[in-house]
């Protein structure tokens, strides 16, 4: 059995988590786990109010948060067009066991951004946006890779998410039972969950003699050793 | 360095990741994803267009989805109305490291639902439904946890999702460069991304003596040893 959280060592994360707060409109906050999250679940309605949520790789740089996709991809074209946008982001962080079933619950942290995209013009701040995605991807590994070229970049569409609605909920800590439920015989506590990357398997095309970079052997995900 | 996929065991799941398409409608491959994933996100719109995304606890049961709120939440009144839903589970595998970088990518698995979610009105489902949720969570903790009471379930609204309109994403396997970009000096392969359990923490108010059950102690995410 792991020591509860009170014995973890201090840290802004940790932090964080121990607020037990459920709804954060606190800036920090929201940067935090969008930078933390590895996907992000953009939603949009077509005009018969249907919503369609797909998963798909982003980057914030400063106050907002980038998208990429082919200029054919139906969703980017519905952005494009003005469409209202939802993208959430979430980490799970554990699974709380409570002593009452209906108390049974997920630790996590997640944020909700509401608004339109611009798409994004200039070959600069396309070339700025696709160095966000790649290193948010595996940071250093935009200086290792080749340079999108021109042709590739025309192909590209490049989305730009303002972070102005913006809204974090999160949830930590033990269950939260009812009182008279504390005198029962059921065990209750937190499952921790945790996202980690494993050694990298390299692709059965390289040439021999490539030397895996530190970007791919020392990656680590936040707060993993 | 690990060794590539091709030497891995063979195995149901393997495979499937091994196909490399992006596209699946294969009923056994949508079930799959729907039951290894922990959450949910799950889409309606607004009467103005705008989407909401929000992570849930989800739980299959043959040809459904059972999804629960409180019967105050703003979404599970707007399911409850007939909103059509669109409700997206993703599992990240790995991160794609290409030659170039626009071919960066991620290894995931997804599905997404398409629907009307109908409320279920009948204790019995409602039972069958919360049971589902709580054992998709942790499986072998319904027996152990307090039954929900009647009030209880007064309380929480519990809607079925049908499986009907149903698609599965799948990519796997090493980047896909550009023949011309095998020549460049770049490293490239894949960062494999697991999500695993950690030993779990008792409640701080959890009675001395009690003790832990083995659906915490020997909890494991699918495929993790």
């Amino acid at each position: 059995m792991s020591p509860s959280a009170s014995s973890e060592p201090a840290s802004d994360r940790v932090r964080l988590r121990r607020k037990r707060e459920r709804g954060s409109h606190e800036r920090a906050a929201i940067d935090a786990i969008l930078d933390e999250a590895l996907i992000a679940h953009l939603g949009i309605a077509d005009e018969h109010g249907q919503p369609f949520v797909v998963p798909t790789l982003h980057a914030r740089r400063g106050d907002v948060v980038y998208l990429h996709g082919s200029t054919a991809s139906r969703t980017l074209r519905a952005l494009r067009a003005g469409a209202p946008a939802c993208l959430t982001v979430s980490l799970l962080d554990g699974l709380v066991l409570a002593r009452a079933a209906m108390q049974h619950s997920a630790n996590y942290r997640s944020v909700m951004l509401l608004g339109k995209a611009t798409l994004v013009e200039s070959s600069a701040e396309k070339l700025t946006a696709l160095e966000a995605i790649v290193e948010h991807i595996v940071p250093g590994r935009w200086a290792e890779a080749r340079t999108p070229t021109e042709k590739e970049l025309k192909a590209t569409a490049v989305l730009a998410l303002p972070i102005e609605q913006a809204s974090a909920k999160i949830r930590t800590g033990p269950p939260m039972d009812d009182e008279e439920d504390h005198g029962l015989p059921v065990w209750a506590g937190v499952i921790p969950i945790v996202s980690e990357a494993r050694d990298p398997r390299q692709d059965p095309r390289l040439a021999p003699g490539t030397p895996a970079p530190p970007s791919a052997t020392a990656y680590r995900r936040p707060g993993r050793p």
